[in-house]
């Protein structure tokens, strides 16, 4: 007999889902497993809501699967350990980001970068190794391996939950790409989830930082709100022939299509250009501008847990944090609309632990 | 008064030049600058046929003076040195690259990237400090500021003078992106001047060498005669899913337009597609495929001077020279003809030494 998604599993857990591809979320009871040996279940306070949570909502992605509880930026307090769970204990701060498994056979995985195992498994809308549908922070507990719980430092309000994916998406290429060295200069494509943090990293690595945007409105808030050095309009030739050859790396958050020749244009020699956003379509890529100075175009995605758990740890320590929205859970759909938008600076927080009232 | 090219400089030389852009080659009596003191002048023993050279004799970058006279890939024996020579004398064996100049004052010229300098002064169809038009390789002598010219070591033959194109066109991208560590895996796209090079640099670094051709037709070339590894049909979508993941880095020689997909995933995480090919329109670039794997892709040009030494001298002690035809200076033309068709293995090179008769 097949399994229904309400009482598969053992514990009661109770969420907000999306049924259908319409994207509109209501309130949904659902289950959980029993903590497993390695499992740490904890009882979730803040989400984040997540550009990606609106692609997968509406099946863009071609892979949703439905109901779907979103919710890959979690922070909770742990409520139960498992009998060989040693990292964690009963009402530890903890946080989850993208990934609560992957295959721990992997080259990728024997490297610390789980985020790059081909068998990863999603916080939501993936299938655990059990055969069930994963369900994300959207919901009242979650059930989780500790391989893949960070520690969330005392000091880091746990609103900052957009650190687990907007956070450690743009700290781990600035880290790789050795664009973390004080003196450089970096520049950030795209002011919003994802450039909002790059830039408050880029300044904490003690870099110089141009944010790089298509209009002009969003110049004061990158420089006053966020620190950001300079700003330069990419639709302006005359501003990005000046600033030509003056940048070692550049971070695009951008998912539409854009030019990538402007920003080829805006490296020095070495210079690097790493996209953390993902246009759906193909990009024009020129090949003699990466000839002569010897640059580079790079993806990156997320980071591995060893680096987010060090990332949390960063932040802690230089007060980073994401400049948030908190929002009741009945205002989701309304958040959702609001950041088809845009209009939010930067992300908005899920209040799960004081709003999540079960029906 | 304007000076003509024939007699502008003290120094009488004779070459072959091209005078339109019909890129056919005749006998030119021109001249050379008296040897200034930081200068070497050398007796041209031979000199290797580009494949840029086609494109330049041929205005195809529509950026060619006429008369020119080509040739890149130079070696000679030193006839004078300036008063302030330190590094040649009278007899040593010399090559000389692309380059003959560039501004020696900014940061690439500083990191012994001259290849970089805005300011380069291309060995041939370039415009020296002193404004007259340089001059290349297909000619009887040369004079070169010592700073461009490298020794040529003893026990490697003169007729491997592609390497000073060629060869630091492929040795220095396996370097600089760590794609020299014994044991990687490396594929090399196109077998041609540049690809045979990087296979034997790839080989002698101690990595294992696939390469990769869009027909089965090179195979026993690129195994038996190269020393490659293995060899893929990037036609046959079987044999490229079956290697799937599995490089560590690609050298990309080809010119022509051609997807980047496939060999984005050939690449393992981490991976790098390094293009030193310069196909003339852009390439699509999947973006997905970069994220998923923090994959990149990169261009690379030539080497600088302090490289190019390392390289020559790396090439003498693991005996890696080019595979060349050797031919007299009045079949120049037949030769490009040839180029044009493929139909060498792999560098025509011209003997300057033997063969060039003044008229």
């Amino acid at each position: 007999m097949e399994k229904s998604h309400e009482n598969e599993q053992p514990v009661k857990a109770f969420g907000w889902a999306a049924r259908d591809t319409s994207g509109v979320l209501s309130p949904f009871n659902f289950s959980r497993r029993v903590t497993g040996e390695k499992d740490v279940q904890f009882k979730v306070m803040y989400c984040g809501i997540c550009h990606s949570d609106l692609h997968q909502l509406k099946n863009e992605w071609s892979n949703s699967k439905y109901p779907m509880v979103p919710g890959h930026e979690v922070v909770g307090v742990v409520t139960e350990v498992g009998s060989k769970v040693d990292k964690f204990k009963i009402g530890d701060k903890v946080g989850v980001g993208c990934l609560v498994g992957s295959c721990r056979k992997c080259e990728n995985c024997d490297n610390d970068l789980e985020n790059y195992c081909p068998d990863q498994i999603m916080t939501y809308n993936g299938i655990y190794s059990d055969r069930t549908t994963t369900y994300g922070g959207y919901s009242d507990i979650m059930v989780t391996d500790e391989h893949y719980v960070v520690h969330w430092p005392e000091n880091l309000p746990m609103e900052a939950a957009p650190l687990l994916c907007a956070g450690i998406t743009t700290y781990s290429p600035l880290k790789y790409f050795g664009l973390d060295k004080p003196g450089m200069h970096i520049g950030v494509v795209g002011l919003g989830g994802l450039g909002h943090m790059a830039v408050k990293f880029a300044k904490a690595f003690g870099t110089k930082v141009t944010v790089i945007s298509t209009s002009l409105s969003k110049k004061d808030e990158a420089i006053e709100r966020l620190g950001a050095d300079s700003f330069l309009v990419s639709r302006d030739p005359d501003q990005m022939q000046a600033a030509a050859g003056s940048l070692d790396g550049i971070i695009d958050t951008v998912s539409a299509i854009h030019p990538l020749l402007p920003l080829i244009n805006l490296l020095k020699t070495h210079g690097k250009l790493v996209m953390v956003g993902a246009p759906e379509k193909p990009l024009e890529l020129p090949v003699f501008p990466l000839l002569f100075g010897r640059k580079l175009v790079a993806g990156s995605a997320i980071g591995g847990i060893k680096e987010t758990q060090e990332m949390v740890d960063f932040a802690a320590k230089h007060n980073i944090t994401p400049d948030v929205e908190v929002v009741p859970m009945d205002y989701v759909n309304t958040a959702l609309e609001r950041l088809l938008k845009s209009d939010v600076k930067y992300r908005f927080v899920l209040d799960i632990g004081n709003t999540l009232n079960k029906c």
